[in-house]
């Protein structure tokens, strides 16, 4: 079974004319849900479903698939997906999504040229909206279809310009009647630009996710009194700024302590305010907001518990008041354990040097994981670069890991 | 020579009637330069030097003198000079400023009352804009008058409303030519609410001041590497913030390890940001704005190197690039020692308990230093509460404290 490398590089050189951007330092792109790019991209996607023969479904919010039934296949048999999403970031790079929905089109026309026949169909999807960058939710389309939210809902969200979704797909021709549904497929599998340097670091030439990362969000305030800078000497202060300096660092100790033996926990305090925040005044308080994330659920707990202990710390020697507020919670999405084995060993039959790791940001496949078996491999990427035109990863990668997800499909198919 | 207590109490509660403010906690007041209430104020203030038959006169910067040259003085004499200011910032107390204005007027009223002759004649000033509430710059009057600033610049100054100072002056008739020149004065006293509670905690009914802090200001600037704040492990991370956290908690341990001998040393970094300040972002830069205050000038400089120690520490293990800006120095003001004796002798002689302090904020009597020999002297104010309704100095401490400040006076001007 055989990946056609240029075939692949058309695919994807011709999806990044769609919205490309003038960029120095790469070949970028922007490509918003509903924009004429976004148009001219799907047609085209659309197209090279129909030359490959596959039957073509849009659903409400605009998710494309295309299904392959040779007649070999048995037509009532719960259908193996692939695919990823053709929308980016503004000012995105070329590969961070297309990649996984145009190799796995590619996945299908190799096994077609190979003679392959799988037993079940085969379907090649993308979704909409992953990135977010249009309607301010990421991974929306993949939130429909995996049932986490009302197609209604999200036809219904407004961009910047206070145009719906429903609108937008309208406009290009987009908003659909077919259905798509996750839970009526055998398994799913993706394939995603790294964004992270493990994969260069290791040689590797393909990565084996095997947990996508958990997020959990809290909002910290640290109450102390504002005072006067200079009349107020340093015994008598309870100063918000230098009990929240005390937290940062034990926020970042806590999760440097837990990553000794996890490496994939984060703890990062992005998003801070002082009160009042004058030059003279010391602060009376100070809010974060705390990302951390894992793909074990107890870690993250024992992250925030952490948190927990060194605001009541603070209370008792700062003279702080402080409170912690989690208000989201992602829980990690572990990958199927018959996709992780298909994938091992889709890589051995390949002769691809593969290794196991965790996804640090959230992809399509989380959405996926209630409905039906997921699995998701990533290709190396040049320095981690991504939502950037500096984004760039080898044609042979890109060949080397459509071929580990093309036999990795297969495989799931028989 | 005795304080007429409800004289006085009289005069500020009169004052206090201009631009009062409602207040549930206390009794407030707005007064900006050149508003309706400080031309009321003003012409109160005028009025009552005119009634103990004092001459008036005011400067192009709406500084007001009034001059007792009682018969027996030698009219060529340099004078004895004291007051303090009439302006409030908005929501103001109502004895920051008024009490040492009419304390002094109340003084000359006693010495006539008693029939003290000084041998020099006696002034009773009252500085524009000390506050800076209007224009922006604190102690603006007094730097005219010092000659730290050109009469002309101040008045070009535009408030928030882009009118001048020399309009607002104009139109409460109020930019006077006649000369008040600080160094034609002999000495200078200031008497000031604490803006503390060292008096209180003492129990001393007025407070000698010694020395005016210095306040120098620096910016600072601590560069990391903005970062996926999922895809980034804690070890690859060049995180500004936890790097500023570390810096802000060694700000604090210098200034608290140099008070431990010298109460008067306090640093404070009371103003912050981060960028690019997104929950989701390690953080790529934070700037901090540092106040570092001590009455002693090395020890400032000392302050400013340990904020420089830290900073290239931090450079080394956090692998951040740093940067201050030590923008600018106000040195340290010392009393003239005829002045802080002169106090000490009359706290004595009126039977009231003296302590010696520094003063943690600027005052007029900063900018009169360089001209003059200066005295400045502190009211107790209950729970050290200023710019406040709260602000609040008994009656009784009130006549005690302008009691030792016209005994001083009568002493300087013999």
């Amino acid at each position: 079974m055989d990946i056609d490398r240029e075939r692949l590089r058309e695919d994807i050189e011709a999806n990044a004319a769609f919205g490309a951007v003038d960029a120095e330092d790469g070949r970028g792109r922007t490509l918003l849900t509903g924009s004429d790019a976004d148009r001219r991209a799907r047609e085209r996607f659309v197209d090279r479903l129909g030359d490959a023969g596959l039957d073509v479904r849009v659903d409400a919010v605009g998710n494309i698939a295309g299904r392959w039934a040779p007649p070999e296949c048995d037509p009532g048999a719960a259908p193996v997906a692939f695919g990823s999403h053709l929308d980016s970031v503004p000012r995105g790079g070329i590969f961070d999504g297309p990649l996984g929905t145009y190799a796995a089109l590619e996945g299908v026309r190799a096994m077609q040229d190979a003679g392959v026949t799988p037993d079940r169909p085969v379907e090649v999807v993308s979704f909409t909206e992953e990135e977010g960058a249009r309607f301010g939710i990421g991974t929306l389309g993949s939130s429909v279809a995996g049932g986490h939210r009302d197609a209604a809902d999200a036809l219904g969200l407004v961009d910047d310009e206070d145009v719906t979704l429903r609108e937008r797909l309208d406009a290009i021709g987009f908003c659909g009647d077919d259905a798509i549904t996750p839970g009526a497929w055998d398994a799913w599998v993706e394939l995603h630009i790294e964004q992270g340097t493990r994969l260069t670091e290791a040689g590797a030439g393909v990565g084996v996710v095997e947990a996508i990362t958990g997020i959990t969000n809290c909002e910290v305030e640290i109450a102390g009194e504002a005072d006067h800078a200079g009349s107020t000497p340093m015994y008598e202060r309870t100063d918000a700024l230098t009990a929240g300096a005390e937290f940062v660092l034990d926020v970042e100790r806590a999760a440097e302590e837990v990553a000794t033996d996890r490496e994939s926990a984060v703890a990062t305090v992005g998003q801070g305010t002082i009160e009042p925040n004058a030059r003279n005044i010391v602060p009376g308080a100070v809010r974060y907001q705390l990302d951390l994330r894992d793909t074990d659920s107890e870690t993250m707990d024992r992250l925030v518990d952490r948190c927990r202990s060194s605001l009541a710390r603070l209370e008792r020697t700062n003279g702080v008041d402080t409170g912690l507020d989690r208000y989201r919670t992602n829980p990690p999405t572990p990958m199927a354990e018959r996709c992780l084995a298909a994938a091992d060993n889709a890589a051995a039959t390949r002769g691809t040097d593969a290794i196991r790791l965790h996804s640090a940001a959230v992809h399509d496949t989380a959405n996926l994981a209630a409905a039906t078996d997921v699995g998701l491999l990533f290709a190396p990427s040049v320095d981690g670069a991504s939502h950037s035109p500096r984004e760039w990863t080898d044609w042979d990668d890109c060949a080397a890991a459509a071929g580990v997800l093309a036999e990795t499909v297969r495989a799931l198919a028989e």
